[in-house]
C-alpha cells in the first residue's frame, strides 16, 4: 500500500471539514502502472480530484475509514480501471453519423463531410459534442483528443459541462482543392491567430480538464508556412500538435483508429511500430467514418485485426499478435503519453488525478472470467461500463450520465442534425424500397 | 398490405376464442423479403406463431384492431426485423471463454479446448448453452446453428427452454492425432448410431424450433468412411451436414465468422464468394474464439473487415466493398437458406414464423439517424435489441429474458466453468502483477 497526504494544491487536513475523501473498496483493479500491478481486493482513496492511497482493502479500511470526512463506496468486487483515454476523435462529427456510409473517400469528404462542418453554427457544435460526449462516457472515456472540429469555443463548453477532459483543437487549413466557401479565403495568418485565442480563453480551464493543442487537419490541406508557423507556435505556447502524418521523428505518437482505417486506410504496421518502441494509442476517429465511437469496441477490433494482418506477411495469422495487456495499455498509459497528459492521468496511481471507471463483470457478456485481463479486452461491451470519474466527479454512476439530461441531448441532436442537412444540400439515397 | 388466414395446422376462425392475434403496429419494418420492402408505418399481424398480415399501420389496424381476440402493441416507432441467425456457433463452449487468448492454434486446441470438452459433463453442456442462450438472445438471434458440441440432449433441453430455435449438432471425430481418451475409440460406426439416435429423440422437437443436424467437427478428424457414411445418412434423414470445409459445390453455403477467422485462419475471400453468387451468411463461432458471442457486432466486424482486405488485392481499401444492405442479408434470409429453412424463416412475409426483433434505435449509441439500414450495421450495438420473438412467443422483452431466470444461469455458470476448469487441469497464466 502507498499513501500520500497534501503536496500541491489539493493540499488539506483529513481532519477539517473542507477535505473530502473517498475510499472505493473491495474491487478488483487493474492499476495499468509500470508494475502492471493487479489487486485482487483493492481499495483506493481519492481527496478532491486527487488519488493518494491504493492498495488492498483492509490495510486502506483500517488506515481511512475511521476518518471523520471519508466516505465509503463498496464496489462489491467490480472492477476498477483508469479511464479510457481515446487520442483521435471528431466531436463535431457526431450529428453527421451514417451520412456517407459505404461511399468512396472522395465522395464521402467533397460531398458529404466538408458541406456538413462548413454548414454547422455553433450551437450544432456544442449539441455535437455533447452528444458524443455521452458516447465516449458510456465507452468509459475519460478523456479524449480531438483531432479538429468547428467551433471550438461551444466544443469547450460541452466538455465542461459533461465534467470530460479533452485536449481541443480547432479544424485547420490553409490550402486545397475543392475547399467550401466558408473555409476557401483562410489565410495561414487567420488560422494561427484563431487558434492563439482559443488557447487564450480556454486553456487549462474546467478546472484544469480543458488544454487547447494546434491542428493541422490533413497535411494536403495545410501550406508549409502553416506547418512551420504551427510548430513555432506549439513551441511558443507548450502545447502539443494534433495532425495525421506519417511518422517521421521518434518523438511523433500514434492513434491508431483501426474501424476508420478499415474503410479509408488499410492496415497500418502496429506490430511493427510496438516493436521499434513507438507510443501508439487508439482512437475511433469521427461518427461518419466508424460509425460506433466506443474504444471498447476499437480495443476489440485493434487486436483482432492485428492478429489477421499477419495473415499477409507471414502466411498465417498470429493469434499471439497485441496480446490483451497491450492493448489496454494503449487505451491507458499509452493514451497519456500521447496526448502529454502522462504525469496525472493514464494509470491509477498514488498522485495522480481520480479518472477512473467502474467495470461489471458479472454480466453475460463477460462471465465466465476465467483471464479477467483478456476479457476486458476481448468481451467487455460498452454495456459494462457501470460508472465513471472524471478529475475526482462521477460523471456517470450506474450508466446514467450525470451531468447533462441524456433524452434532452438526443432530442436536440435529432431535430439539429435534420436542420443541418437541410442547410447543406446533404441527401442520402435510401437503399431498400422504402413503402 | 398482404393477408392470408388460416391454411396449416395454425388455422383458425380469427372471432373463436381458440385464436390468438397479436398486432404489433407503429414500427419501421425491415422486412428482408426478396424485394427488400421496408414499411416506414408498419404493423404485422401473428396468429399463434405464424406471420398473417404486414403493411402499412392504418390499414392493418382497420382490418384487425377491432377483432376481439385481436391484441395491440403499439411499438412507438422503433424497428422490427426478422431474428438474426447464428449460423455457426459452439454452444458447448460458453464455459471456456477466455481459457485461450493469445495463444498459437495448437495449444489452443491440444492444451485447452478438448480438455475442456472431453471433461464436460452433460450438465455443464446444458448451462452452457443456457448461458450461451441467453448471450444470442441479446444479440437480437432467434435461431442458430451449433457447430458441433458435447451432450446433445442436454443442449437441447436448454434450447428447449430457452425458446430458440436451433439446428443442433454433435461433435463428431473418428481419427486425428492427440485426441483425448475419451473421445479416441469412437469408432465411424458409433459416431453415425449416434447421431441416429439423437435425430429419432429430438428432431423437430420443441413446437418444430429444434431440428438434429449430421456434424463433421473438422476434416482432419473423419475418416474418409465418415464423410461417405454422414452423406448417406443426412440423404436418409433428410437433414444437412454442418462441417468445416473447402467449397467444393455450388450448393454448399458458406458461415462466414470474421472475429474468429481473425485469430485463427485469416480473411475469407467474401466478396468474390458473393460475386460467384455463393450464399454466405455469419457466425460467432465459439466463445474461446471470438470471444463475443454477438451476430451483431459481427456484422459491423464483417462489414470493415471486407472493406480492409482489399487494399491487399487493389492497393486501397474499398469503402463501398460489402455495404450494410448485403450484411444484413447474411444474418437474415442467407442465414436462413444456410440452414435450410428459408421457407419458413429469414424474413418477414406473411405464411413465415414470426420470429423477429425489436430495435431501439434512439440511443446515443444510433442517433441520429440519417440512414437507417447502415445504422443497423455500423452503429447498433446488443444494447439496442429491446425485445426478441421466437416463433410466436416474447423470449425477451424490453432487455429482459423471459424463460430463464439470467441471473441464476450467471451464477450457476460461475460455479460450473470454475469446477469444469480443475477436472479438465486447464491454468489462465496471470498477464499482470496479481496482488
Amino acid at each position: 500500500m502507498e499513501t500520500a497526504r497534501g503536496g500541491g494544491e489539493s493540499k488539506s487536513d483529513s481532519s477539517s471539514s473542507s477535505s473530502r475523501l473517498l475510499t472505493l473498496h473491495n474491487a478488483l483493479i487493474v492499476t495499468m502502472d509500470p508494475q502492471s500491478r493487479v489487486f485482487r481486493d483493492g481499495a483506493i482513496v481519492i481527496e478532491h480530484n486527487t488519488i493518494i492511497a491504493i492498495g488492498h482493502s483492509p490495510q486502506i479500511l483500517a488506515q481511512f475509514s475511521s476518518l471523520p470526512s471519508s466516505q465509503l463506496l463498496d464496489l462489491q468486487g467490480q472492477f476498477l480501471l483508469p479511464g479510457f483515454i481515446n487520442t483521435h476523435v471528431h466531436t463535431s462529427q457526431q450529428l453527421a453519423r451514417g451520412i456517407a456510409d459505404d461511399v468512396p473517400l472522395l465522395t464521402w469528404l467533397h460531398n458529404c463531410i466538408w458541406p456538413y462542418e462548413s454548414n454547422m453554427t455553433p450551437h450544432d457544435s456544442y449539441i455535437s459534442t455533447l452528444l458524443c460526449g455521452i458516447e465516449l462516457i458510456h465507452s468509459g472515456v475519460t478523456c479524449f483528443a480531438e483531432a479538429g472540429g468547428q467551433h471550438v469555443s461551444e466544443m469547450a463548453r460541452a466538455v465542461e459541462l459533461l465534467g470530460l477532459r479533452a485536449c481541443l483543437t480547432e479544424s485547420i487549413m490553409d490550402c486545397g482543392e475543392g475547399l467550401p466557401m466558408a473555409w476557401a479565403n483562410r489565410t495561414t495568418q487567420h488560422c494561427i491567430q484563431s487558434q492563439k485565442e482559443l488557447y487564450k480563453k480556454h486553456h487549462n480551464t474546467a478546472d484544469g480538464r480543458i488544454r487547447i493543442w494546434l491542428g493541422i487537419r490533413q497535411i494536403m490541406n495545410a501550406t508549409d508556412l502553416l506547418l512551420t508557423q504551427t510548430r513555432d507556435t506549439a513551441k511558443e505556447l507548450q502545447t502539443g500538435i494534433h495532425m495525421i502524418s506519417s511518422l517521421s521523428k521518434a518523438s511523433v505518437k500514434v492513434s491508431h483508429c483501426p474501424a476508420a482505417a478499415m474503410r479509408m486506410l488499410g492496415f497500418a504496421p502496429i506490430r511493427e511500430m510496438l516493436d521499434a518502441g513507438v507510443c501508439v494509442s487508439l482512437g475511433t476517429d469521427g461518427a461518419p467514418s466508424n460509425n460506433r465511437m466506443s474504444i471498447v469496441d476499437e480495443m476489440y477490433l485493434a487486436s483482432l485485426i492485428n492478429k489477421g494482418r499477419e495473415v499477409f506477411y507471414k502466411g498465417t495469422t498470429d493469434p499471439t499478435a497485441l496480446p490483451a495487456e497491450i492493448i489496454l495499455r494503449m487505451v491507458t498509459s499509452n493514451g497519456a503519453k500521447s496526448i502529454l497528459w502522462h504525469k496525472e492521468i493514464g494509470s491509477l496511481e498514488v498522485g495522480k488525478k481520480a479518472d477512473m471507471i467502474v467495470i461489471n463483470p458479472s454480466s453475460w457478456s463477460m462471465v465466465p472470467l476465467h483471464d479477467c485481463i483478456s476479457s476486458l479486452v476481448y468481451c467487455m461491451r460498452s454495456e459494462n461500463i457501470q460508472s465513471v470519474m472524471c478529475n475526482g466527479e462521477w460523471i456517470m454512476k450506474d450508466r446514467k450520465i450525470l451531468k447533462v439530461d441524456e433524452s434532452d441531448v438526443i432530442s436536440m441532436a435529432k431535430h439539429a442534425s435534420v436542420e443541418l442537412m437541410k442547410r447543406a444540400g446533404i441527401t442520402v439515397p435510401s437503399r431498400m424500397t422504402i413503402l
